[in-house]
């Protein structure tokens, strides 16, 4: 740690600054700039840059680093991403200009999560550089499809040998007031097409027709009255939704040649997505039906450990509340880092998260940077 | 009937005349004009009028009726259509430019059934005016949503006293060789949309949302395994077909406020259209759903006597089968026809109908004309 820490910039400041960079996902440029300027006088080591291409890219990647001179000690990291949903019309004031009424920062990505990395930023500025190694990882890709974000910046830090002991990710998971939710994991998600394929023919002389439409409402009965799990210590049930049905038939006199349904499956930790492919597929396959499927994310879980109740304790300290770890809501890019590392999500209040007019209470920027201080302390050094 | 019946065209020459009229459905206009210039010099008093509006109409019907001199005795009617269905790309000739190429006569509506009216016309060229009532009941609107055609001549004939004992439809109901099959009824026809709301959600928060798509499956299921009954001696069991399923939901994470499926219903007269309205709704209202039906056609059924018999006789003694008496395939204008009187529907081979390069064979014109006027002889004075 030099003097210059003491002299960072407020949480409030160094959000306003990342606002103000506009950063519609997926994001390059400006907004990594800004971090960068923010990290080099803290004394990290920063690495930057740009994978994929249109549509899915090109999106910037960011990995900082600061090490103590000497013992590296543990390595503790913090995830997120400079990438915002795009902000959509009817805003008060522009999205991208930074502004404060009365006691909220306005602007889009303010909870989600440029408030928070500006926190972390403000909480590490007063960690001094022995404490133990710090890093930070930080894609332009998480509120688009993510192939070219966490992924490529996991890769890097395995080829870098940077992998860190634990990982926050500064997603806004508290709920009414800040605290007052974790996430000690996520649901996995798949989505699954089943397709009947049948005999077009004429509704008035059925037997030269196969209606392909009662096979596929048999399979849906079927996957409908099937109970997933009961759900899990940490988890709530598996769910199936069916999410669309499509023929496409105008003709009321024709018996169709195919019909499809669509759907969507939030797991827990008692399944994988490959695990419920095979399930799906069996009992369409039974009756005739066919599967694609597309896994969106894996479940994940970190149980409650040490790192959940440093964090549990560094809330308490700050706000008097007792927090809820939770696995509930959809995916995220922990469900990547999961693989490397014990995770927890922990952020600001999510209420006005991807809507119009985001914004944040310019006390939780400061109260969450003085949480994610007391949390890098006590994975660094045991104290909080 | 005077001398210049004798000196009626042949079957061939009246119906090129008519097939040379393009009538596609709705149909106005000159092929009326062609039909009344053969029937006036018979001696019918011929009534023409135009109904309707776009896109079902205008539509032109003609009634033509010829009574004896003294007691106007028993009355016999032919039903018919003078419109065709579009003729489609790819014919070998022009359509509407009636060819002969070998046995065959070539032109849209030679066997739906501007031939099967031709015939007629030369049936009762030779049958004397004292005979009996003899009508014809032609319509330019069958293969449309006939609204306003048969219908229309049903109020014109209640209002005009002119209601025959027995009708014939023209329509070809031959299959294999003219005079296998004869139809005595047909099967009533019902479409149903089946419609479930919901509440839209996240399929993250399926608690806050009410999935449309597992109730309209349920229904269905409960749909596919009722039995509506098992026939009876002259129809097939009824059948329920699944046409068509339709959320429209793109959005592979989102619960869908709706979901909608068709069915189509073919139905023998042990049911009417409102009582399977009834039914269906009955099932629907039960699980959350609701129904709009629209009736294609009742079923109807001229019970196998006097006037199908005299029919097979005459189709018995100018051909020597033995024909079938059917209920099967789609719905007519007999439909409406048998509301007034016995009905039965007969004529030529059906193989080309509603198809490039119809044609009809030329020998088959002349022989049923030949079955028509032993008919006609048949049901107004008792022999044939
Ligand atoms: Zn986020
Ligand atoms: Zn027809």
């Amino acid at each position: 740690m030099t003097d210059t820490a003491t002299l960072a910039a407020s949480p409030l400041e160094l959000a306003s600054r990342l606002i103000a960079c506009e950063s519609v996902t997926p994001a390059t440029g400006a907004v990594f700039g800004c971090l960068e300027s923010m990290l080099d006088p803290l004394g990290f080591d920063v690495t930057r840059f740009v994978c994929g291409e249109a549509p899915d890219g090109p999106v910037e990647n960011l990995h900082a680093i600061r090490r103590p001179l000497g013992d590296a000690g543990r390595h503790f990291a913090f995830a997120g991403h400079l990438d915002v949903v795009p902000p959509g019309k009817g805003w008060a004031s522009d999205p991208f200009e930074p502004v404060v009424r009365g006691d909220l920062l306005h602007g889009r990505g303010a909870v989600d999560m440029k408030g928070s990395i500006a926190s972390f930023v403000a909480a590490v500025a007063e960690i001094p550089r022995e404490t133990g190694t710090i890093s930070l990882i930080i894609t332009g890709d998480e509120e688009g499809p993510a192939v070219y974000g966490t992924r490529a910046l996991i890769d890097l830090m395995q080829t870098q040998d940077t992998v860190p002991d634990l990982c926050l990710v500064g997603e806004p998971t508290s709920v009414s007031r800040l605290g007052d939710m974790v996430k000690i994991g996520r649901r996995g998600s798949v989505n699954m097409w089943i397709r009947v394929a049948g005999q077009q023919g004429h509704v008035a002389y059925p037997h030269l027709a196969d209606n392909p439409i009662p096979k596929l409402v048999a399979i849906l009965a079927e996957i409908e009255q099937m109970v997933l799990d009961n759900g899990t210590d940490w988890f709530q049930p598996s769910n199936i939704e069916i999410t669309d049905l499509a023929v496409g038939n105008p003709a009321h006199n024709v018996i169709p040649a195919g019909a499809e349904a669509r759907i969507s499956i939030r797991f827990n930790d008692l399944h994988s997505g490959s695990s419920l492919i095979e399930l799906i597929s069996g009992i369409a396959g039974a009756m005739g039906g066919s599967v694609e499927a597309k896994i969106s994310g894996e479940a994940f879980l970190t149980p409650p450990g040490e790192l959940s109740s440093m964090i549990a304790d560094a809330i308490r300290a700050e706000t008097g509340l007792e927090t809820e770890l939770s696995t509930t809501g959809g995916t995220s890019d922990a469900r990547f880092l999961s693989r490397i590392c014990p995770v927890v999500e922990f952020g600001l209040c999510n209420a006005t998260m991807h809507k119009l007019d985001e914004a944040v209470a310019i006390a939780d920027l400061d109260t969450l940077a003085r949480i994610y201080r007391r949390v890098v302390l006590g994975a660094l050094v045991g104290t909080s």
